[in-house]
């Protein structure tokens, strides 16, 4: 790295101390410490970045803001220069007309729907980080959120994406059109790739006029099934609401314990269900919801105003901090299964923390089958935590028996990696790094993350 | 060819009148007659097709009903077999709870429409062929069709497709879950790739409950650009109808001249717009509608019942066989731009019809900026076929002006494979052909497709 000022003009760091706090995200991935950090302000300047690493046999490792759950941005070997988007945040356009605007990749989720609000639009994708995580990273691990059994994943909201390959070349994948069927999809390849096949440096996002209104419940089940048939059955009668998220009673307890929010302590489930559209169409709705419930024995507390309503949401998002407060480490994976086996994965996820002893917390995103499993663990105790990677080989088998996948949102960066040819056969695997091979042949880019 | 007996029980012709029938679609490309015809039965068989084919230096010609519109399962050589996918066609499994299905490609799709309907559900893409084209063709050609506006295209609800590579293995692409972050995405890449990376034997596809209620209204413009304007009034006030057709001053001519039926002969555009949804809701959505168009000169016709709905389709489905009817042929493309562009777009093909003397009659997706552009003209008068030949650069000229793209739904094929390069660059190019030979390194899999 001595000729490191060949990148003139190129902010860049190799302190220690910076290369510490570039090295980590949130995951349990163990780091290697960088050899530099870049902070590129340009789409030209990415492109130096890349072919001066190329030129030094050096790889890159792109960041957003290190939220990652897989350790998609932690540096697997020294020989690396960090490529993080922070100063690359603006917002260049917006087309509210075709209802699409354009984004560097370090913009903040949270800044974009900020400025999209005052206009009257949003952005549907609304994973849970969004305060804090960044579109490039978003669309690096195709992220989902609450929001995404009504309005789908990243994936579905974006158009474009200007990127540089490993060659220094700069392409565009996609278009500004909602229809188009021109050539390989390449755009949809990029999206999810971790930043494994090339660097996105401006993204083309679909956005959408805001609801009129909306409604908020949080119904009680004292049964765990029969909140999971409520999901299907609310769905397969044509009410799609924008979030259904559940609770199981060990969730429930952790929050309570926490921090008391006033959660009914006999509850075995919890559903809160967000209704969005005109008025009287979610009125409705959310009438035939609660006599849906009902039916099932579910008991429903429909939130009157804002206040009511954020202190629905106010349990469910008190789920993470009071994790923290049972144990000081966990692994926290995000199966995801046909949402009708919701129930039925649950009560294999009890059973196994039984079997172990081993507190498991699940919650999440029952409408789309997409849980979050928390395997409470110490870190700090080698043998906890061996049995904690044991639970989580067990957890994959259980999802997959129910036809399910290893990952719904968090993307396999390292962590994952181990697993994926649980799911992945190997002509599937023999494919995608034939496809890596194609875009990034010397794997000069995010090496160490998907395929191990 | 003299080996194919080993070919044992697969269905098989090679027969002249057979082979005539299968080398054509309903594009204008011409085709080459394929040494053989084989109607495959199972997964199994396909299998066997590939690696025949492979062993004896033989392509594959991949075909659905041979509806499509660019060539792309018309043969380029002889030393070919079209493999026929008209006798996979069963449903295999409906799961009304998860809300998906799964297919044979050679399933119509408007015999899956009927399977469904049945149910209380629907599959949204509904391309106008959907009475005599296959599913497989349609996730060929990622298929898109009036509806797309609100429910997006068929690469929209592909969950999952299982595929014959050209070493005749199967890969599973994709999966049963809504949400699913799993290494590249090679579905999407399945998808729209048009027989040119492998052969799809089953297919599993998102489906919807149908809609509680329905309302079509027909909008009649004294002004194109007015129309345009509220196309997207209507879609950024946060009312997105299930279709927005728009027909033009020439070809409301068409069909009027072809058979009246009662459209005002001095419109300038036409707007058939429905909504669905709960009947409360689009009531309310219908007058506001109405309102908006009110405000731009439009006048709104609202079908009553079933029979004026008829009424007000019967006129856009006049379209096609209207122009069959001013000449014997024509040059259809299915151009796409932003959808804010669709006015300037139009009058621009109208510029470009008054100067080369040549009828350009256009109708088409208003809602979605995808236009359908009829370049009449008589393909057994070599001179007139030319000039419509340089018609169509000049369109596609005009589309990427605007920043489109020159296919929204039909795909390359044969026919806009010589047009590729005008819209993607050298190096994504590349990229396309990088993927290809991962996926067929011999090219044997519907050679002479997208790429020339």
């Amino acid at each position: 790295m001595n000729t490191i000022d060949q990148l003139d003009g190129i902010e860049l760091t190799t302190e220690k101390e910076d290369l510490v706090c570039y090295s980590y995200d949130s995951s349990i991935a163990a780091p290697e410490i960088p050899r530099a950090v870049a902070w590129p302000r340009s789409t030209e300047q990415v492109v130096r970045l890349v072919k001066y690493a190329s030129a030094h046999n050096i790889s890159l490792i792109p960041r957003g803001a290190g939220t990652g759950m897989a350790g998609s941005s932690v540096p697997v070997a020294t020989e690396c220069i960090v490529v993080s988007f922070e100063k690359m945040r603006k917002m260049i356009e917006v087309d509210t007309k075709n209802m699409t605007v354009v984004v560097e990749p370090g913009i903040l989720n949270a800044t974009l729907q900020r400025e999209l609000r005052v206009l009257g639009f949003f952005y549907p994708p609304d994973p849970a980080s969004l305060n804090i995580s960044t579109i490039g990273g978003n669309v690096a691990t195709n992220a989902g959120g609450p929001r995404a059994v009504k309005y789908g994943v990243t994936r579905d909201y974006v158009m474009e994406i200007e990127a540089v390959t490993a060659d220094g070349s700069v392409i565009n994948a996609g278009g500004r059109t909602h229809k188009r069927a021109v050539g390989y999809d390449l755009r949809n390849l990029l999206v999810g790739s971790e930043g494994t096949l090339a660097l996105s440096t401006r993204i083309r996002l679909r956005i959408l006029p805001l609801p009129e209104d909306v409604i908020t419940l949080l119904v009680i089940f004292k049964d765990l099934e029969a909140a999971g048939t409520a999901v299907t059955k609310i769905l397969s009668s044509n009410v799609i609401p924008r979030t259904m998220e559940l609770m199981d009673r060990l969730s429930i307890e952790a929050v309570e314990n926490y921090k008391s929010t006033g959660l009914p302590h006999d509850a075995e489930a919890l559903l809160l269900i967000e209704l969005d559209g005109h008025s009287a169409a979610i009125q409705k709705e959310a009438e035939s919801v609660v006599d849906m419930c009902s039916a099932l024995g579910g008991e429903a507390i429909v939130a009157e105003d804002e206040n009511a309503r954020e202190l629905l949401w106010e349990a469910r998002r008190s789920i993470s901090p009071a994790l923290y407060h049972i144990k000081p480490s966990k692994i926290n994976e995000d199966i995801v299964v046909p949402r009708d086996k919701i129930p039925a994965v649950l009560r294999d996820i009890r059973k196994l923390s039984e079997e172990t002893g081993t507190r498991i917390i699940s919650f999440g995103h029952a409408g789309d089958g997409n849980l979050h499993v928390n395997i409470m663990t110490d870190k700090n105790n080698p043998e906890e935590y061996r049995q904690g990677l044991s639970i989580v080989k067990k957890l994959f088998e259980i999802t997959l028996g129910y036809r399910g996948s290893i990952s719904g949102e968090h993307g396999i960066g390292i962590t994952k990696a181990p697993y994926l040819d649980m799911e992945i056969k190997s002509r599937e695997m023999e494919l995608m790094r034939g496809i890596k091979k194609v875009f990034d042949p010397s794997g000069m880019l995010n090496p160490g993350k998907i395929f191990c």
